[in-house]
C-alpha cells in the first residue's frame, strides 16, 4: 500500500519531522512518501494562509492518484483542501483534523484542542462544529506559540502542552487532548501518563486511518458532496 | 462611497450582468466598480472551483483597500474567500450568501435556497449550518441548471425558479426564497407576487448591506476570527 | 420614503433622544417620524412591561400603514409586538434586536449583548436562541443600570459599556458588542476604537435595515408565520 | 386547594366546556374556578390575538393571587402571558402547552402537535423549540378547523383528530399526539385506543400538574427569568 | 391506585428512607409499596453498577404489572432500566430523573443538577442531553459525597446541598436546583427558602407524576420506541 | 496483538459468521478470538434484550483484560455495555456502532443506518444523537427482517440492503450506508459498486479501529466518564 502524506506548507524541516514520525508509525506493508509544495506559505496560521496553500496541495494530491498511490493524507490541522481533494480524487483522502477529532470523540466524553495561537481559537471552534462534534468539545486552548516555533523548539512545545493541557483537564474537564498542529507530531508521547488522559496525535492517527480505509476498500462517496466537479459549459456559445 | 464588487469567476458576461443590475440598485452617492479576476474557473460549481478562484479574488480585494475603496462585495453564492479577505482587509467585506441568508431569516419563518445543481445541495446545507441559521432553513432545492446557463438563458432560469420555488412553498413550507447564485441577479423581480412569498436576490442585498455598514461606520472586528494574520517566523533561524 | 419609528414605552425623553440620533443617521431621501404611545409602561424591563406595551404599539403600527408609511421600526431591544405587527401589516416591520443581532453575526465570530439588569439576562438568551443565533453568542452581560437611567445619565452609561464591554472581550472572547437597549443609542460611537471591537447600535442599524428593505422592495412574507390573522368565526351561530 | 383556570379568550361556551371537563378531572380536595376575560378576542389564533388577550389575562391572574388561590392555569395552547404572569405572581402558574409537551416527551420518542390551522404551524414549531423539546417533535399538523369550530362541532373535530392523527402516526412516526387547542378538551378520550398511541389532552394535564406543584409546595423560581419586575425609576427626576 | 416504587440498589436503609418520605407525599387514595432487589450493587454510582442493577429491577417491574399495580416508579437518579421496563410493561413507568428534569424545566430558565461525585458529571450531562433538555441546563455540580454517605449523613448532605447549591445559583445562574440522587429525598425541604430558588426533589415528584398519569389514564405509547419486544425467531430452524 | 471480539448474543452461528469475516480482515500480526456469552438473549432487538445481555458481556470483557488481551470489540450494533466496559477496563474497548458511525461521517455528507426492524428506528436515532453525529444523519431505515433471519438468509438480506439502500440514496440523499447489525457482516461487499455509495460494515471497521488504537498505544481516558467505579462504602458502618 502506497500513501502520500502532504505537508501543505513549504517548511521542509516540518516535512522531515513528519516523515520521521510516520516512518515509525506506518504498517509493515505500507510505503509512505512525505512531501510539501514548493510554493505557498511557510506555515498555515490563518484562512489567508490556507487559501494560498490549497491550490498547490490539490496539485500534489491529483498527481498522487495518477501515480498510483492508494491514499492521500493532508497533514495540516485545518484540513486545507480536504473537500476539494475528495471531489477530484477517487482514492481516500484523510484530513488529520477530521480523523483526530473523530478518534478523540471515542476516547472520552469531551476533548480539548490545543491550537497554536489565540487568534485561531474561533476557527477551531468552527471546524469542530462543522464536523458536528461540538457536543463533545470541552474547549480550544492556545499554546501561544507559532507553528514553526513548535516544530523548532520541541522542549518548549512539550512544556506548553503539559501546562495548557493540565489547565484543560482541571478547569475544562477535558478527558482527551488533541494536539492541534502537525508540527507537534510525536510530542505527546511521554505526556499522556503524566496528565492521566488520552492524547491524540493527529498525523499518526490519520496515517493509520488511511491504512484502515485502504485495507477495508473504503473511500469517500462519489455521490453528493464529493461528486466529481462538472466542467462549466456555456449553453449558447 | 466607493464599493468594489468582485465576481470571483472569469465570466465577463456575468460581470456585465451584475454591473447592470447593481447600477440600478446602488444609492445615489455610491460609486461601484464590478470586476472579475483574469485567471481562474469560468464558473464556481464545486469546492475545487472555489479553491482556484480564491487567491485571485483575494488579490483584487487587497488592491481595493489600497485603492481607497470603502467596502468590497464578493459576488458568488458560496462566499469564496470571505474569511480570508476579512483577515487581510480592514474595510467591510460583504458576502452575498451570508448577507442574503441573514436578511431572509428576518422575512419569514423558514427559507429555501435555490441552488444550481443537486451536487451542491450538501455544500449549501453546510453553509447554512456554518452561519448558525439551520433552524430557519426549509430546504435547499436544485434548479438543475449550470451557473453559466443561468446567466445565458434568463427565460429558462426564471421558469425554473417559478417551478422549483412553487414546490418549495407548497411542499417544504418555505416562506422566503433565496436565489442561490449571483447569475440569477434580477430574475426574481416579477416572480415574488406570482409566488406570494418574499424572494431574496443576494447580490443587490449585499450591495445595500455594504452601504449600510459604510454609512454606519461599521466593519468586521479585527479581534478574533478576522485578526490580521501573523507572519510566520522561525525562532531559531 | 417615510418610516415610522415607534419607541414602545411612554418616555418622551427617550423618544426625543432616538429622534435626535436617527435624524443624523437616515438617508437623504428618508423622512422619519419618531413616536411613543400615550399609555403603557415608562420603560420596558420585564415580560410584564412588554405585555402592557404591545397593544398600543400595534395600534400605532397599524395606523402607520393606513397613513402611507413605507416601513415601521419598533425601537425597543426586545422587539415587543414584532410578530403581531408583521401579521397585521404588509409594509416591512423591523425590530431593533433582530436586525442588530443579524448584523452582529456578520461582523465577528461571537457577539456579546449588553443588557440593562441581570434579571434580563435569561430573556436575552432566549431571544438569541429564538432567532437561531445562539452559536454566535459569546455572552449576555448586564450593565446593572435601569433603562431610564441609561437614557438620563450618558456619562455613567458609557463608563459601564466600557467596563462591561472590556470584560466581555477579555473573558468571553466577544468580537462584537451589541448595545442591548434603545436608550443607549449613540453611546457606542467613541468606544469602538478604545475597545478594538465592533459595536453594534441597534436603532440606527434597524433604521438603515428598513431603508434597505424598502429600497429593494422587500417585505416579510405574508405566507406562513406572518399571514394576516383570520377573524374568528362561529360556524353554528 | 383552590385553582383558577383562565380561558384567555372571551368565548363563554369554551369556558363552560373547559369547566365541565375539569370538574371531572380535579382531585377530590381541589376547588376550581374557570373564568374568561370580559374583553379581548373571541378566540386566539394569531400573535395579534395573543397580544390583545394577554393584558386582561394577567389582570385575572393577579387578582387570583390576591384572592388566595393556590395556583393559576392558563388554558390556551399558546400559553399567552405565561412568562409575564410568573413574573408578577408567586403562586404556580401552569401553561397548558408547556406542561402538555413535557408530559408528552415522557410518553414516547416523538410527539405530534395537532393545531388548528396551517398558518399556526410555524408558531407551534417555534414554541416547541423555545421549550427546548424540538428533538422530541415528530411534526406539527393542522386540523384545518377554526378554534371556535372545534369547540362547537365535536363530531367533526374528533373525525379530524382521527384522520390527521393517523397520518402523523403513519407518516411522521409520531408515538404521542398532543391536542394543540384547549377547545379540544375531552375529545381524545375514545381515540387513543383506536390509534394505538398516547393522546395528551393539555388542559386536564395542566390542572393535574398544578395540583402536583401545590401538593409538593413547588413554584417557579423568583430568581432569574421570573423575578418580580422592578418598577422603572427616573434617577434624575 | 397501587404504585410500586423500586429502589434499584440493595440498600434497605435507603429503601426505608424513601418509604418514609413517600408515605408523607402520596395522595390519600394511593397505596404505595417500596422495595429493592435482593441482588445487585449496594449503590449505583457508575454505568457498571447500572448494568448489574437493571435485570433484577426489571424483574420487580414485570412482577408489579402481573400483581395488578397501576404504575411503577424507578427511584434511582439515572433511571436504570427505564426504557426496557417501558418495553415490557403497559402500565406507566416513571423515572425520577426524567420526571424531575421536566418539572425543573417548567420552574425557571436553567436548572443545576447536584450529583454525587465528580466522575458522574459527564454521565449526567449526557442524560440531560438525551432528554433534549440541554438548552435548559445551567450546570451539573458534584456534592463530592458517595450515595450511601448521603443517605447516612443527612446533616452533612444538607450542608453540601446548601454550599454547592449556592455556588450554582451565584456562579452558574441556576434558577432551579435538582437533587440528583434518590438518597437525598426530603433533604431540600428547608433549603429552598434559604437559597431563594426552587428545589426539585425527584422521588416525590416522580410519585406524584405517576399519580397524575394513572389519574388521567395515560401511559407510554406502545408504538415505536417502547413497543413490546419481538421474540427472536430462527427462520430456518 | 490479541483482540477479543464479543458477540453479545448467544447465537453461535452468528459468532461463527463473524469469526469467518474477521479472520479475513485482521492484520497479519493480529490474533483474534470471537466468543459469545453462554447465557442471555439469542439476539438483541430491544432495550430489554440489551439489559439481559450486558452483564455476561461485561464478564467476558473483564476476563479478557485479565487474560492479557490488548483490546476488546463489542460486536452488536447497539454497543451494549460499552460505557460500563470502559469503566472497568484499561485496554481499548471498541463498539461497532460508535466506530462505524464516526468512519461513515468521514466518507460523505450524510449517512443512512440500515436497521433490522422499524421498532428499532427511534433507538437508532437516539444513538446517533448521543454520539453527537445527528447533523450527519440522512435517515434510519428498517430492513424489516429479524436479526437472526439476517444471519440465516444472506440472499434475502442482501436483496433488502440493495432495495432499502437505494431508497435511502434516492429519497434521503444518503451518501454513505451503514449496515446496522453485526449479522450483516460481509453482505455489503458486492453492493457498494452497484449503489454507487460507500457502504460501512461495522464489525470489520471496529476490528481495524481496535488495531489502530493498540498500534498507537491509545485507549479511552480513565479520567471522567470512564473512570474506574468507586466501590460503594458505608461511612457510618
Amino acid at each position: 500500500m502506497k500513501i502520500l502524506v502532504i505537508n501543505p506548507n513549504t517548511s521542509s524541516s516540518m516535512t522531515d519531522h513528519l516523515r520521521c514520525e510516520l516512518e515509525a508509525t506506518k504498517g509493515p506493508l505500507t510505503e509512505i512518501t512525505v512531501v510539501n509544495p514548493k510554493d505557498g506559505p511557510p506555515s498555515i496560521e490563518s484562512a489567508f494562509d490556507e487559501a494560498q496553500a490549497i491550490p498547490p496541495t490539490l496539485a500534489l494530491a491529483e498527481q498522487a492518484e495518477r501515480d498510483g498511490y492508494d491514499a492521500v493524507v493532508i497533514a495540516c490541522f485545518s484540513d486545507p483542501g480536504l473537500d476539494a481533494a475528495r471531489e477530484v480524487l477517487s482514492i481516500p483522502v484523510v484530513g488529520i483534523e477530521e480523523s483526530a477529532l473523530h478518534v478523540a470523540a471515542m476516547l472520552g466524553h469531551r476533548f480539548t484542542v490545543l491550537t497554536a495561537r489565540c487568534e485561531r481559537v474561533p476557527a477551531k471552534l468552527e471546524h469542530v462544529r462543522r464536523l458536528g462534534l461540538n457536543s463533545r468539545l470541552a474547549s480550544v486552548r492556545p499554546l501561544e506559540m507559532g507553528v514553526l516555533q513548535m516544530d523548532e523548539d520541541p522542549t518548549r512545545a512539550k512544556a506548553r502542552i503539559l501546562e495548557v493541557g493540565r489547565a484543560a483537564v482541571e478547569e475544562d474537564h477535558a478527558e482527551v487532548l488533541v494536539l492541534g498542529c502537525a508540527g507537534l507530531a510525536g510530542y505527546g508521547r511521554e505526556l499522556a501518563s503524566t496528565l492521566g488522559v488520552a492524547i491524540v496525535d493527529p498525523t499518526p492517527v490519520a496515517l493509520k486511518m488511511a491504512e484502515l480505509l485502504v485495507h477495508l476498500n473504503l473511500t469517500h462517496s462519489k455521490r453528493g458532496i464529493y461528486a466529481r466537479p462538472i466542467k462549466a459549459v456555456h449553453t449558447m456559445s
